[in-house]
């Protein structure tokens, strides 16, 4: 009798990501991605952000027939009329959702199956450097807190080091930890 | 005959930025916010955050009635099903979404109107890290960049020093820019 073999832990395919991680061990160049978006003002503090195509794996991703549309907007205290989520609760959202797929994916690669996962994150700053009150103040975040909620079927301290290894191969958590050079340009 | 006096600019009420400013420089605890967000593992690498309430200008705010929700997913290629931008994606949005209110916000302050504004942004990365292959290379962003457009009633040299001011007061190019203290808790 053939063994059963479960590919899937987690709505992942484990086979894909071994078969993703031995192809990039092959082929360095594989890991190298470009993501990209393009953002129009729409009114007052309304814009609006279409995100479709990018590079990676050595090619242009044609995956996405429509591109994702994601409206920023402020709320009335902020002078906006709430169309959407502002830029700095954007980054929490960006921040929760690459912490998941960090431990859904790596749980699913030590066989640990997931039943919930769930997180809450705030962040504080002070609105005195935005309207240019002061250049003591930063402009972002002072400090962002998460809490993460898990229930799962592996004892807590593979958890807690599962959650500890996400926090240090965390794209978002890097970019938002630790500087990232950013180059801003007008065009004429 | 009374003066006309025109209030909104790009869309913006300068009288009420104006009454903020003022409110603020007299009890600055009104600058201070805290900026939340739920997000909850879907499947896969799909996750949903709902964001809806923050506190700030010294109380809870309540304008809205029910919470923005934000998909986040990975492409295909990624092990994931396209439900929603990734993470990655997501901050590139953030960003842009934030220079365009800062743009519009300060250009409104000015009495400059604003007939068009854009942005291109993109960002590359290594997936090394977050496929733990590599310690050498950082998870997140090695670079991002951004291509602005704007069309105005002001002479270029003003929208220069009007992308440069917001430039130093943007919180979301703070926040990539510049390392922010997160704290990870994963509750019992």
């Amino acid at each position: 009798m053939a063994t059963q073999v479960q590919t899937h832990v987690n709505g992942v395919n484990v086979d894909q990501l071994v078969g993703t991680i031995n192809l990039i061990k092959e082929n360095p160049g594989l890991a190298r991605f470009t993501f990209r978006s393009k953002t129009e003002w729409v009114n007052g503090g309304h814009s609006r952000t279409q995100i479709q195509s990018f590079y990676g794996a050595g090619q242009e991703d044609t995956s996405r027939s429509q591109p994702f549309v994601l409206e920023g907007d402020e709320p009335p205290v902020l002078l906006g009329n709430n169309a959407g989520a502002n830029a700095v609760e954007a980054v929490l959202h960006a921040l929760a959702s690459c912490l998941a797929v960090g431990f859904i994916y790596n749980a699913a690669a030590q066989g640990i199956k997931v039943d919930s996962l769930d997180f809450d994150v705030e962040g504080n700053l002070d609105l005195h450097a935005f309207l240019g009150l002061s250049d003591q103040v930063r402009p972002g975040y002072e400090g962002i807190r998460v809490n993460y909620r898990v229930k799962a079927d592996a004892p807590r301290e593979r958890l807690e080091a599962l959650c500890d290894y996400v926090q240090k191969t965390s794209p978002v958590l890097d970019i938002i930890a630790n500087p990232v050079p950013v180059t801003i340009t007008m065009q004429s």
